[in-house]
């Protein structure tokens, strides 16, 4: 009986997670941070506030990983590694370009950053739980591209990734400039140039 | 008599210029774009809501040219000139970074900034009243910079002006790192390596 039921029960935890990390997302984009309550969240997704909180212990655990799980259905944090990191970084970069451009994303990521420029209890959450395993996955990229010459081995890396990320995510923000692939290149490329081995 | 009055209306009329513009930097900060009304502007100034009608068109006008005042205060927006690109832009960056310290003009920039992420048409405006003519000053330093062979004479000046100050901008806007001289100075050498002749 067991065995039977387990699947089961393994889907529909799924099930209610998704939903969980859905509704939260688009109650982010429509009424904003601080009017998204775990209570508002639970209603959405059809599942009980105990569901919620067995699985995350705050409000902001939540909504941080509703926007981690963005990541997670494009094939998680970790980028590709196929040995040429120029290749790499522009697979990377036009992604992130061509989501930008998709509603699912930019709605409640352009809700989430105005939040976070106005609160700096916000950010420092933001920084610890979101930005930053996603900077250490990036990071992890950019080592190996060191191990394989195509980066100068004193590269500061966070600077390395503000200069790729900061202008696109600028050109979002502000909507001050096309985000086309070509973009992304331009980004990739004077940016390895600056860094050099 | 004539060339008695003229001097002191000059200045009324510059000091009712100035009260204006600091009252809607004021405003802004306090109270947000939306709720800006030329009519607080005028109350807060102690002028008629006329005298600011004689001087500009609309409350956007009147909200650029306050920020644009601060430029002004600065030495205008026209960057030194002094035939050394590096140095120059070393003594800018890390004026910009001090300036982003400082509450005058952290407060209602981060307040303007909130509202244009969120409001297209008011970016719109944005670029071509206050960040275009900036960029356009900061354009001429470069040219001048190609001129002398120490940038790329082919270079990309958009992109150019986006790797030296996107970075600096996202930090600011996050709170994600510190905004030191010694961050500055690594942009702008980060940048003229990506762009050498």
């Amino acid at each position: 009986m067991t065995s039977d039921r387990q699947p089961n029960r393994a889907r529909r935890s799924e099930r209610s997670r998704r939903a969980i990390l859905d509704a939260t997302r688009a109650l982010i984009s429509e009424v904003g941070y601080a009017k998204t309550s775990i209570e508002a969240i639970a209603a959405r997704a059809g599942v009980g506030k105990q569901t919620i909180y067995r699985w995350w212990p705050s409000k902001g655990a939540v909504i941080f990983d509703s926007f981690l799980a963005l990541s997670e259905g494009a094939g998680g944090t970790a980028l590709p590694d196929t040995g040429d990191l120029e290749a790499d970084l522009k697979t990377v970069l036009r992604a992130t370009a061509a989501e930008f451009a998709d509603p699912e994303f930019e709605a409640p990521i352009r809700a989430l950053g105005t939040e976070i420029i106005n609160d700096p209890e916000l950010a420092a959450q933001y920084r610890e739980k979101l930005a930053g395993p996603v900077d250490e996955a990036k990071k992890a990229r950019l080592r190996s591209g060191q191990e394989a010459g195509q980066l100068a081995a004193d590269a500061d890396l966070d600077l390395v990734l503000e200069m790729l990320y900061a202008p696109l995510a600028q050109r979002w923000l502000y909507r001050s400039g096309p985000l086309t692939p070509e973009y992304a290149d331009a980004l990739v490329e004077a940016t390895l140039r600056a860094f050099r081995p």
